[in-house]
């Protein structure tokens, strides 16, 4: 691990090796998320776009060398990533652009991005048993549980990831949560605590029960390896377009850690000289569950910004208190990128559009990065010119009742007829 | 198309050039379906397990050569195929075995087997604009709509496809098709017609309308090509397994369709010298939907048996008459292999099986295939030192309904705590 050079506190900028600290800054609590700082020039020697030309491992574990991982590391079977890069022509030209791109990450094991930070949750978790290398402090037992609070792609992220290898994990989850959600997550024989109370007690017990009972955690924005999973998707988005990075990344923005993610992929390759410019990121937000959106626009400091009430259609992008709100702001200002609200009919006439437009089939959340990019080009915030790639972060079937909530927001019907042929013939003729 | 030596009719044996026919055997009606034969000797100079470990095609064109479509034939830009192999060595054990692999199709597009067929379709369809070289009379022009009766994996997969390069559809479903799955089919911009009647009058109607209007017609049994799409999965098993070929391959039997496909791609693979040994075919029928597998043990003729009334929980191998049971039937019997039917019960128990032993979310369809296994291992058809693949035919996200009934019914529940960590320890010490 002599690749990682230091953790950063991303508060007080306090540097800490690895095995020092576990997750956070001990000067900042639960609030003091760590940057994962590497040392570039010990990384070079052992990756490059040519040694990657030629690698026909087609997971996220194609960057190895760049990850916070051994190289003996083993990695759960689960093919994670390497999710397809779709040129769109037809959306790009409805819109009065030249050049899109949908990186479809429902393409995933459990048909969401999270699988990006679960994959790399079990591989730190279980670290310690296949690497003197690795400090056990910071490396748990394979035998004691993963755990996170969740109940929606993180979790199932994390139950599929383990139930890969035989891995226990605890899930923590608000009574209210939905019971087909909770299927999946015992299907795939995670252990599923129901906790009377709300999202954010379910959170704090899950953050509770993990110390005490040495579980590792995988929170995010609570553990920092999160985010090297996450940035993978920059890496293949520059790869998949022959090193040449787009101009500008459209992406939701709930918690914060996936605009993170992709900030800190593209870093990485600037160091590298891998290519040549940064893109600009744009958080796409719903506009009801703003917090980083608002705070961007007036100004405010995300760290005493107090929490909002956030609601909207898109549940993997509702988020009251962005929890890597500061990685997420660091991202959009660092790169000359925005954030854009978006409506919730907006985002439930995105899902349609990029159906229809791509064949690829988002949750609210995914299609939420196109309402923005869709709003993006009508506002002029981009230039027709632009090279501009849309992540969509999960799977239509993730949630098929918004999908029938956004056709018929629509207005798009089946149409009944009788088993004739002249009633075919009726209703598909021009005006029929 | 000069690799393609004729198509020859599976009843009478009669054989005909690709532009002599565009569907099915003029002598037998609907019932005439016809087996595309190659001129491997052609084909060989083009493709090798050389050539293919150089190619960085992650998708069934990686077999381009060995496909019914011309060299220069546009394909749709969504990634088809080369899904994951797992090793599944903890349900290996469970069952007493020592080799079973796990061929993920859920992980296509539009997360089931189906999409294989659904690309060669759009492809055939489309194929007479870009290359003089395809008949006329069996491809269609491009602003002619494709067809298929269905209300399943195929709608879903043939709508989806379609979207990816703005290609009109046309699907026809009974009335009482779930409105989930019509919103799916409708979010990618299909035109869906709800037919007054039953699903076989949907059916009708469709072949009806394609022949009427001119339309492309995808329907399974009926269009000589679908096959030759599926048959790419064990293209991939064989690759995967570095070119030694299974000893026995698991797959659920409806339509009889795919297991038709698997064993056609294997005996491609023969034929070339590829491979050295045809893999035992076992059809995996649901117990209320076993036509197959009684017309085999009764040593029935599938030319004459009547439909029987099909009703199981598995609603993608729901077939009262297979239409492809002349295929299905001579997969099993040509292989030394067989049909074996499973109760309800033990599919859905098959679905968190799979889940938790490989972190594998199966459709009750495809979860009917290791549902196969289970029953084969305890019954002695397979050997402990057998090489065994379970293909798993579409994602648990599919019939989510399903899974929640699964796991009900094998006991598995979530714990109800209150947010103290008191209770998460009383709940999770052994016998807690």
């Amino acid at each position: 691990m002599k690749h990682i050079l230091h953790l950063k506190c991303l508060i007080c900028g306090k540097e800490y090796q690895p095995d020092e600290v576990t997750y956070v800054c001990p000067a900042h609590g639960n609030e003091g998320i760590l940057d994962v700082v590497y040392d570039y020039g010990r990384i070079a020697p052992h990756i490059s776009p040519t040694s990657l030309a030629a690698n026909r491992e087609t997971s996220i574990w194609r960057y190895k060398p760049l990850l916070p991982v051994a190289p003996d590391a083993p990695t759960p079977p689960l093919a994670v990533g390497w999710t397809p890069l779709y040129k769109t022509d037809r959306l790009a030209s409805d819109l009065g652009l030249q050049h899109v791109w949908v990186k479809d990450d429902g393409r995933n094991p459990t048909a969401s991005f999270k699988d990006r930070a679960s994959a790399m949750a079990l591989v730190k978790a279980r670290g310690a048993v296949s690497s003197q290398q690795l400090a056990v402090s910071s490396e748990q037992s394979p035998n004691l549980p993963i755990t996170t609070a969740s109940t929606g792609n993180a979790a199932a992220a994390l139950a599929g990831l383990c139930a890969s290898v035989g891995q226990p994990n605890v899930i923590f989850v608000p009574k209210s949560a939905p019971e087909a959600k909770v299927a999946q997550l015992l299907a795939f024989g995670a252990t599923v605590l129901l906790v009377e109370g709300t999202y954010d007690d379910a959170f704090e017990l899950c953050l509770q029960a993990a110390a005490e009972f040495g579980w590792y955690n995988r929170n995010t924005g609570y553990n920092p390896y999160m985010t090297e999973g996450k940035k993978t998707v920059s890496y293949e988005i520059a790869e998949q377009l022959g090193w040449q990075a787009p101009d500008v990344v459209f992406v939701s923005v709930g918690d914060g850690c996936i605009i993170g993610g992709v900030h800190k992929g593209f870093k990485d390759l600037l160091a590298l000289g891998w290519i040549e410019q940064m893109p600009r990121l744009i958080g796409v937000q719903a506009a009801g569950s703003n917090y980083l959106a608002e705070a961007w626009a007036k100004g405010e400091d995300v760290l005493t910004k107090p929490p909002i009430k956030a609601e909207t259609v898109a549940d993997s992008i509702s988020a009251g208190l962005p929890r890597d709100r500061i990685k997420a702001m660091t991202a959009v200002t660092q790169t000359n990128g925005a954030f854009i609200t978006v409506m919730d009919e907006e985002i439930l006439a995105a899902i349609p559009a990029l159906a229809r437009g791509c064949g690829v089939f988002a949750e609210p959340a995914g299609a939420a990065a196109y309402a923005g990019l869709v709003k993006a080009a009508r506002e002029g915030l981009v230039q027709p010119a632009d090279r501009i790639v849309v992540i969509n972060t999960g799977s239509g079937l993730k949630d098929v009742a918004a999908a029938m909530k956004a056709v018929q927001g629509v207005g798009v019907r089946p149409y009944a007829i009788q088993p004739t042929l002249a009633a075919v013939e009726t209703v598909l003729k021009p005006g029929g």
